[in-house]
């Protein structure tokens, strides 16, 4: 499929840090070639374009070492990016019937499966926290350019715009999505007895101010919500 | 959305073991009510299906506590079930077209994000381990059986035949997921400079032997695959 028999660069060298997922191909390339214009025929090979592929893949592996404020279910650990975009997944197929209007399933597990890539660079911003949403958005953009940048150029316009659609939170989709994200936090908080909320001083109020939005998106899961939030409080889970 | 005002026992009691997912409600609905014949509307509410549904979601939670035997990426820890099928979900997207057949993608990504669901009961089996292997479809087939049927009837029905489908690996759905399956694993091995396969005494003839079946799915990945299990030989990362 390719010319020549000699050993192609095409992955980390011996000298590189574990840890550094990116090819050394993938390394030279990204720079010069972020988010080109145009064609998917800028990129001469299958293999090529694979190399690019799976250099995302290595690169985006980090999501796994990004920790966020709520634990798992059973209460032992607090919950990593990775875990999270699973659960998001598989809970927004199951509940696609919630959506408050019809949704594209594919498209939102889509974006569930990519929604915290950024954070590989941008970090977790805990959603109670207000001062650390200050330039938040910027830096997760920056973010969005350089990880997805690393793919083919139509699958990083691609995402990229995904990914834009979900923050922006205007398509059916996004909505449902939305609603999804933080519906999966709740029962994770409510499953380890809300030992997060309290670590971090969130009240009730606050749970129900934020998770509110769950009511454009699906109108039955934000009734489950505020059910479960009440429970929280009866059982003292939640100040 | 349903009648009467009074806290319904819809959540684990305070008394519960936290790790418990399940809620009270839906364990004392499951034992009964496992895969039910027929209808969708043999559930009175669609508060009473989601409590299934949640409850579900809790239980299968604990694929974040279920081990594999590769690392992670960056060689920090191993990975656990969860963040391999977002791993799987996430390549299987944007791998499609390095299908051998049209694949419906929806299809694929389903089938990724709960292909190791049964490993909440039946544990992780290596590969490369004839003996564990013994029995394993027995277990997991069980595990189906029980972790599915904690979903509403028709959800479950649909998902045990997904899980199926993709163990028997006779569609091209099954065949590109089975593909992309083992294909995540190995950029991990390689990534992490084969640790897992010589801490486990893999050779590169086990590790050609076992991934060959990458070829029928995405004949372009077990090129790409045998390209880079020869790297990892030529690095000395196996044997």
């Amino acid at each position: 499929m390719h010319e020549g028999a000699g050993p192609r660069p095409r992955w980390a060298g011996p000298g590189t840090a574990a840890g550094d997922g990116l090819t050394r191909l993938a390394r030279g390339r990204v720079g010069r070639a972020t988010l080109p214009a145009g064609r998917v025929s800028g990129y001469p090979s299958r293999m090529e374009r694979l190399d690019r592929q799976i250099a995302f893949l290595l690169e985006v592996d980090k999501l796994k070492s990004v920790f966020r404020r709520n634990l798992i279910a059973d209460g032992s650990r607090t919950e990593n990016d990775a875990e999270h975009s699973w659960t998001f997944a598989l809970a927004a197929l199951l509940l696609a019937e919630t959506a408050a209007e019809p949704v594209d399933v594919l498209k939102v597990v889509r974006i569930a499966l990519i929604h915290d890539i950024v954070e590989v660079d941008a970090g977790d911003t805990f959603i109670y926290d207000e001062a650390a949403k200050q330039g938040q958005a910027e830096r997760e953009e920056r973010a969005a350019e350089r990880l997805f940048g690393l793919l083919p150029g139509d699958q990083a316009r691609e995402l990229v715009a995904l990914w834009r659609e979900f923050e922006d939170g205007q398509t059916p989709e996004a909505r449902y999505a939305r609603s999804i994200d933080r519906l999966s936090a709740v029962i994770l908080n409510h499953a380890s007895q809300g030992r997060s909320w309290r670590r971090h001083g969130v009240t009730k109020e606050r749970v129900l101010e934020i998770n509110s939005r769950i009511e454009k998106g699906a109108p039955a899961l934000w009734e489950y919500v505020r059910e479960l939030v009440e429970d929280a409080s009866r059982r003292g889970y939640i100040d």
